[in-house]
């Protein structure tokens, strides 16, 4: 059974799950003429199995050297394997993250990892299996970034999902969308506790959808840039502070462009108001709040999550898109309250 | 200069551009013994390089045979790899898409495929170097669907997104929330047009978050499936009519099942008004609408887009936002014009 057949069912959470057992080892006082025979003696199960190193061991299977096929060819057939092997070894535990094992190889460019579980050869992690690694491990970190709750990891692939059953598909992703559906009834609160103020400026509706799609653009925009950079491991403890501000810095600087446009838009739309200047100024406040609001939780949110233990990708969404309603609404409205009391 | 380091600065669109120009190719009627010296006498510019086949070619250069190096050390010296080379050939063009070659690679497990340009080898495709590939696509297609425009293509890996200048986030994140900003704008004209209704019932703006909250998930839902769909080839012409009508009614469904537990819940919130149960109704409606439109045009735009030659990813979120906010917010208020006409 090849390891793509096995990660096609499940999900891999361990090297030592992709890990390939089929591989040529000998122990270090072998001559090289023997280890080329071993190599000749080696059937692989599968046709498509290469065999790229040599893996060294000692009397104890702890790995010690290794040597490329070509090393080998090149050796004298008299000399032991101990002379020519290469003893700086690049191994992967066995218990790390294969997505972490992946990257370790594309940077390398190694074809094949040796997997070692205290000092021991287990077995060999080879790139053809990663590769779809890679791909399933990316396509689930997409669809959980659209609210897709997996119960069952093997429904990440995208194939399972567009042939599951319909109860399937709808277990997978209404579960989300009930919670989204209680964060926008919340929202909708927010505006009835300011029913009043609308009520004297109905105006003020028409641009709660603007504020609403640029905070879940903004949020998704931070989450995303988040959420994918912990997963590359280019966020972490040590600078996530820093990356933070500076998203907070950013949606600043988003907000008061955006701001503007809407500002200037809401201003020409209802000029001919009484209220125009003020409705311009709410629009503004508005826009800038749930801008910084969006990309500050757009961060903090998938940072929480992934403290906490939970997925940053799957568990964050509506908890962000809530949260960024409300407190902009909650600004919104309790500026144009001050803003257009005579009005009232 | 290795593929991976290439890759690093740009974006491969071919094959071609991950090619490998290292690997070991003799002609047919080469003896076993002397291919076997040929891959001897091989000095890759990287110790990293390993070498997986031998790749028979003719007098023209065309490729008409592989032998893994086991197969090799297997055979008699004295015969020539014509007779034991394998000629049912997976080759890879050179103008290929490299996702649809990591496709192949790790569906087949194949290590190395070698390459061809008119039947002519000219290079080997190493599954080290396609991880990178993978993972960048990957990260791409994420960023794209939050909304990045990318005009440099190496803006697509996440380290450069977090490393970059501020003025170049700015460009990249602005353009699609200017287009999101329009659309919302729009959605609030509808809002406008129906003044009227609103003013007679100011709490039909309450249910105004809800609608474009749902319609948003599930239409990124929706796009989500059928952009990693098409990405991994499971989705094309032939069946993309069959997934399309199947996403229309998992759509309503879903519309069914939020719009009931919606629709309850405002009739509890405002069952003491006289307007409660047609209130009840129309967010209902509205409910079920979005939930349909945000399906159906969440897979109809990608693949427009697609059609048109523009990518899926990128292109289609701030269109399918403001189809479905102006639809479904033109049926929610178009319906209660008609319903609480008595109470305007």
């Amino acid at each position: 059974m090849g390891a793509a057949e096995r990660i096609g069912e499940f999900h891999a959470d361990r090297v030592a799950e992709v890990t390939d057992d089929e591989y040529v080892s000998v122990t270090q006082d072998t001559f090289v003429g023997m280890a080329i025979d071993a190599f000749r003696a080696f059937e692989p199960v599968s046709d498509e199995t290469t065999v790229y190193y040599l893996y060294v061991v000692d009397n104890s299977d702890r790995l010690v050297g290794v040597m490329s096929l070509r090393e080998l060819l090149n050796a004298p057939e008299d000399d032991v394997v101990e002379d020519h092997m290469v003893t700086d070894l690049v191994t992967i535990d066995a218990d790390a993250d294969p997505e972490y094992a992946a990257d370790e190889m594309a940077e390398r460019e190694f074809p094949a990892l040796p997997v070692v579980e205290d000092g021991v050869l287990v077995g060999v992690l080879r790139t053809d299996d990663m590769l779809e690694v890679v791909e399933e491990e990316a396509t689930e970190d997409i669809l959980k970034s659209a609210g897709f709750s997996f119960t069952d990891v093997e429904q990440s692939r995208s194939s399972a999902i567009l042939e599951s059953s319909i109860p399937r598909i709808l277990r997978l992703r209404l579960p989300w969308l009930i919670v989204a559906l209680a964060g926008g009834l919340l929202a909708g609160g927010v505006i009835d506790y300011h029913e009043e103020t609308l009520s004297g400026v109905v105006a003020l509706a028409f641009f709660v959808p603007v504020i609403m799609d640029m905070g879940g653009n903004v949020g998704t925009q931070a989450s995303t840039i988040f959420v994918r950079g912990l997963a590359l491991g280019h966020i972490d403890d040590r600078n996530a502070a820093k990356y933070f501000a500076r998203e907070g810095f950013i949606g600043l600087l988003i907000g008061l462009m955006i701001g503007a446009i809407g500002a200037g838009a809401a201003y020409v739309w209802q000029m001919n108001e009484p209220y125009a200047t003020e409705l311009a100024i709410v629009v503004f406040v508005g826009l800038v709040s749930v801008c910084v609001v969006a990309s500050v939780v757009g961060y903090v949110i998938p940072w929480v999550m992934n403290k906490l233990g939970f997925d940053p990708a799957a568990a964050s969404d509506p908890l962000i898109t809530t949260v960024k309603d409300v407190t902009a609404l909650l600004i919104y409205f309790g500026l144009a309250a001050v803003l257009l009391a005579e009005l009232l």
